[in-house]
């Protein structure tokens, strides 16, 4: 058993526009200090295309940001605790894959691809490459193997292979040097150990089985003839990929000298192997089994751990991910979510600050313009929560940005219904927050449908922290108690916990979180009253849903 | 035949918050000039409870407005002229009932009703008896006689008998005093012919047969069987009402010394049979057997005639109200509408300018809010004029204040679907206008398809005056050209119109009309790439429309 004080570790959390440093102490969780770098290229907008989707980080924005955010986290901590700092591990966001050569290093490194957008990490969110999901989709649907099976039967545009085949097809010259791909969560650690030999790097299970159709079953990656019947130019890629993978308890190796100077971090601190920032977040917000750990921000990355033998009698029928080992090791990590959480608030408030936009920007500056959405939003949710809730109330479906769990639709669309002379913004937004709400319902409900069952909600992410009128709604619909966790950093803390595994102060992550959660800020219980007519109107949602179904062409990828 | 300058006419028009008259020479129709007053007591919010949708005029409002309107409109005009004024003709909202005592005095005329809202007019829009148009309904719809056969198969709570029994049950002192009722168009004629006798008192066949169930097929009004079968109290009412009725190109009188004096018009001016005002406007926008007159405003009313054959073989199902000679005599009158069109411009336009409203109101004033409505709605206007238009497009149901034609039906409300992160406010604003445009593509198509042609399109209002792109949008739904008339004040042209009818200088309303039209000031011609896309949007339109009938829970009432 660690004392307090006497080991530390280090979460490095990779987000979207920047990179958190985060010093824990091994034995008790707590977060001694917290740096955070941004991404200066990605800042200035270079590299992206927002009209046509493409969204590229350069890799010397993470190495720059990175060392960085480490040595502001060390400084002015004493020697003598960075000198027992254990261990460091990371999570980025994903999937986020980049073309490497034969060390492992990111074609942008090189100087003649050093603008090359296409030689950059392609972010989790590019849409580039609608067209190549499509095809894959059609091929893993009628080939012998459905290599989307453990994908919920739909493979996005938004993960590995679809990206390295766009990349492939529309760039010759980074297909003709890219050796391999890598993902951001697995680049980053053999980076700071200084590994030069991308074939024996170890690569992650979470990024892995959740967007690269890895599985055990089909013997790792999909097969050389799947691949080279997907598209030629795929031939041989699989050689120079990998077969193998690794959960994140698993050591990478030890820092080099090289990191261990440029960050000031010891030099026998242990790195470990990577993950997805919600996959570790969700152990940082202390997942256990059938907990329902619910990342709730723009978006809502849902995580919920089972039991290994689930897997062998049957697959979750509509759910985004399931992979062995992806969230906590030894346990099947299932991965779901909705496609628009706190986007759909953001979206309805600038659509309500239109004409504060279009004819009085004069007289507000930028600044003034920004904080208005912030405002807006908290006057819509101290209205919103006044309101009476009645089943003939206003509907909408959630839907705006598509459907990702549960049976994954991205032709589906947002709508908003029953309005009347008297709506007006507090209600409509009332629907929205009840409509996001719904679509959690309706995933709580796919998980116990089939046979898992949801023992508790834990929710962390921004929308979790700040907006305790939405949370109470979640609680209402689902008819259960929500508790937050105290933490603010929970992807940052769960890449900690991870640490302290690896670095062998901790035996698993079950006794790392016992030693090191924040334990949780606030419960918020389901009101009798609220439950009752929440029932109602959930199934107006669930009616009007149906309705958008059969009037949407989208067909459903065969199974 | 009439020259210019020898014989002049008035049209005075009543509408929700002032009173017009017009000063028309009956040769050629040219507008002399105008002159409108508010009523006082109306503007300053008396005898009116928005919450309970109670909106009540004062007679007194009536009488002082109709006054100095007239006054003002002959002043300046000289004396030979004034001479030669021969008729006045009037139309009013409607239905907008008055209890009356035996001498057809509105019952707030005496001192000891003057301030009870119950013995004022019931304005058109007053929703208070919703339950006893119910009950109206479900007693017609199993009656011998559905009395509602001519009225689409609904009976209004917007109406006459609805008004009426609702008054009686909650005011036994005016149900005491109560000797009888007048439509608004009905009492003004008789006022101003100074007629003391309620029981001889013309009545319009216009109100009467679109809003008070009298038909000749009935006998007149319902019967005394069915009244006291509805209540008790309206036993013995029918025999204080009427059974004749009389159209607009009969005279009720020759206007009384007293009013001639009031006002200054010469003591042998000839007073119509008076009319609604979307009736009048669509004989003053030049209606002809099968044209479709669209008086385009915050709602609609869409006028037709057709020569009266058509009655014996078929009603048109689903189409609000079909009366003999109720716009022009001798012809069948049929009267469609949708019941919000540009309130959905102006519900829109109040939800978009909420952040102004609630966070920058300090900043305003008043009246600087009040033009923003009017400056974001030009903005939407012309933002949504410039977008593309896609078959993929955001598609609304437009029926937010529920739907009058075709199909009655108060339950439905309005939608917004294709809802994506890319949808901002000249978006969904064109959704709506498009929306609105296809609420009149189903009644002209409805018409249609009950066999009576729509062999062209006039528009007048306020909307068809002032949105050229709401013009377009309509021409190209509908695939037909729309012409929209030259004269701001259709409804006070109307009444002019018979005005001169029932002073002699014409035959007929169909000659004054021929010399007095005001002719047409636009033509919106159907763009062939446009009608082709929103033929596709159309469709669309309908599935959404019969989903959600699906999804209500409203039941026709049955024939």
């Amino acid at each position: 058993m660690s004392k307090a004080g006497e080991n530390w570790v280090i979460g490095l959390d990779f987000g979207t526009d920047s990179v958190r440093a985060l010093l824990v102490d091994a034995a008790t969780g707590e977060e001694q200090k917290s740096a955070v770098r941004s991404y200066p290229r990605w800042n200035d907008g270079l590299y992206c295309n927002s009209r046509l989707s493409q969204f590229r980080q350069h890799p010397l924005d993470h190495i720059e940001a990175m060392e960085a955010a480490i040595r502001e986290v060390l400084s002015g901590i004493p020697g003598d605790t960075v000198s027992r700092i254990r261990g460091l591990s990371v999570d980025t966001t994903g999937s986020t894959p980049v073309a490497v050569d034969r060390n492992g290093t990111p074609l942008a490194l090189h100087p003649e691809f050093a603008e090359n957008p296409n030689a950059m990490f392609i972010l989790w969110k590019d849409h580039t490459a609608i067209a190549e999901a499509d095809e894959i989709n059609q091929l893993a649907h009628r080939w012998e193997t459905d290599y989307t099976m453990y994908s919920g039967g739909s493979y996005s545009s938004e993960w590995f292979w679809a990206k390295m085949l766009h990349i492939f097809r529309t760039d010759p010259e980074v297909a003709q040097h890219a050796y391999s791909w890598m993902e951001h969560c697995d680049w980053i650690p053999h980076l700071l150990c200084g590994h030069d030999d991308v074939l024996t790097m170890k690569r992650g299970r979470c990024a892995a089985g959740h967007k690269a159709l890895w599985h055990e079953d089909f013997g790792g990656l999909p097969s050389e003839a799947f691949l080279t019947a997907l598209d030629p130019c795929l031939k041989d890629i699989r050689s120079r990929l990998y077969q193998q993978t690794y959960t994140s308890d698993i050591a990478v190796g030890t820092i080099s000298p090289e990191w261990a100077k440029r960050t000031g971090l010891p030099e026998d601190v242990v790195v470990g192997v990577g993950a997805i920032d919600a996959h570790m977040g969700a152990v940082g917000a202390a997942i256990r089994p059938y907990s329902l750990v619910k990342v709730v921000g723009t978006s809502t990355c849902d995580m919920l751990v089972a039991p290994v033998e689930r897997q062998v009698n049957s697959l979750v029928n509509g759910i985004c991910g399931q992979v062995d080992g992806s969230i906590v090791p030894g346990m099947l990590g299932f991965e779901a979510g909705q496609s628009a959480f706190g986007d759909l608030y953001q979206w309805f408030a600038r659509l309500v600050t239109y004409p504060v936009t279009t004819l009085l920007s004069d007289s507000l500056n930028q600044e003034e313009q920004h904080g208005l959405v912030s405002r807006i939003l908290a006057t819509l949710n101290r209205e919103a929560e006044a309101l009476p809730v009645t089943d003939v109330d206003e509907v909408a479906l959630d839907w705006i940005n598509g459907r990702r769990t549960p049976d994954v639709n991205p032709a589906l669309n947002g709508w908003l219904t029953g309005i009347t002379l008297g709506t007006d913004a507090p209600r409509l937004f009332k629907a929205l927050v009840e409509a996001t709400a719904f679509g959690s319902k309706a995933i709580v409900d796919r998980f116990e449908a089939e046979g898992i069952p949801v023992r508790e909600i834990i929710a962390t992410g921004g929308i979790a922290k700040k907006s305790p009128y939405v949370m109470q709604v979640l609680a209402d619909v689902l008819g259960r108690p929500i508790r937050t966790v105290k933490t603010e950093q929970s992807c940052a803390l769960g890449a900690a916990m991870y640490a302290a595994v690896v670095a062998g102060v901790h035996p698993s992550i079950d006794a790392a979180q016992e030693a090191m959660s924040s334990g949780f800020e606030h419960e918020f219980r389901p009101r009798p009253d609220r439950v009752a007519v929440y029932a109602t109107l959930y199934q107006r949602y669930q009616t009007l849903g149906s309705l958008q179904e059969k009037a949407t062409s989208y067909r459903q990828p065969q199974k």
